[in-house]
């Protein structure tokens, strides 16, 4: 009897090893060997989905892009600054999942530095969330939840930014800037959008 | 006639070393063996300056911070959110040399995760900084150039954290965020601690 295997899943469960080993030691160690090493499949299942290195690393970013879009997808909230405070903080590395999914984001970016492909996937899942943020501000300013002094664009960059930020020092102070004082700053960000609206 | 050596410029050029392979190979790979190799110096006088690897690359930490903090020192302008632009600023990578001290910081960030005294100078460097800019937005807020939404020290922060997303967000994507445009990102950050003020 011929064994199915179901294909999409496996790539799936490659991607998450991918994810986890660019997480523990960067993307230059992550062989196709290394990653073998580490999930248990071998290096003859993997040459089976990837050409090469980075065409698997490509494809655990992007499977990283859609797990963040999932959760974000998820949402359900109909105050659109509330929807955006709420796809923000599923950015932040509040738990051992969204920690693991940042350090291997930074983890890629090395490679990036000299790879087109690499460099054009994490772009495309920046600008995506980019669109996300700033298509929900726009209704937000439609419903006259919000005056902004920017463009949507701009706002829903320079809000990205800030998370970047955030969790960027949260690795470098994570004492410091702990969950609670992640969720109070960036909280400080989206009142800020809502405090220009005329006192009625 | 022995050879008269200044040990403290001996040092601080060992430390331009490292922070130069830190940012190009990361720490892990900045062993003092290939600083030698990269440096020219011999592993001899490495270890005659640093007792351990992690002993140097704190030393290198520690460097970079120094070298912000002067850039920052030099800053001449009687207006205290001028000053505040200027110095964020100089933190942004706007040339080669910036460019250079920002992936180090983050090549050290990976090392420092599992290493206290790593991690306590990095910690120290942003501390230091926070400190610089809230004070200065004090003498801002005395002046009456700005009235603050929150307090000094969760203003500088917040600053803080948009530089370091602005320089991450840059590395992932510098044609889209180029020196122009983290430039035109950061001025409406310190543009809004201004907009605030009664019009008189």
């Amino acid at each position: 009897v011929p064994k199915i295997v179901d294909h999409d899943a496996r790539r799936a469960a490659i991607g998450l090893s991918v994810m986890k080993l660019v997480a523990d030691v960067g993307a230059e160690r992550a062989t196709v060997r290394a990653v073998a090493a580490a999930s248990g499949w071998s290096t003859g299942v993997l040459a089976h989905y990837f050409g090469s290195k980075d065409e698997m690393l490509g494809f655990a970013i992007t499977e990283i892009a859609d797990r963040v879009q999932r959760r974000i997808a998820q949402i359900d909230t109909p105050d659109p600054l509330q929807w955006v405070r709420a796809a923000l903080i599923e950015l932040l590395p509040l738990d051992e999942q969204r920690r693991v999914e940042l350090l291997a984001w930074y983890g890629f970016l090395s490679r990036a530095l000299n790879n087109p492909d690499l460099s054009s996937a994490l772009q495309s899942a920046h600008r995506e969330l980019e669109e996300s943020v700033s298509s929900v501000l726009q209704r937000a300013v439609d419903a006259g939840r919000t005056v902004l002094v920017g463009s949507t664009a701009d706002t829903a960059l320079e809000l990205l930014t800030f998370v970047d930020g955030l969790s960027l020092r949260h690795l470098f102070d994570p004492r410091r800037l702990d969950s609670a004082e992640m969720i109070r700053l960036l909280g400080g960000q989206i009142a800020k959008l809502g405090s220009d609206l005329p006192q009625t």
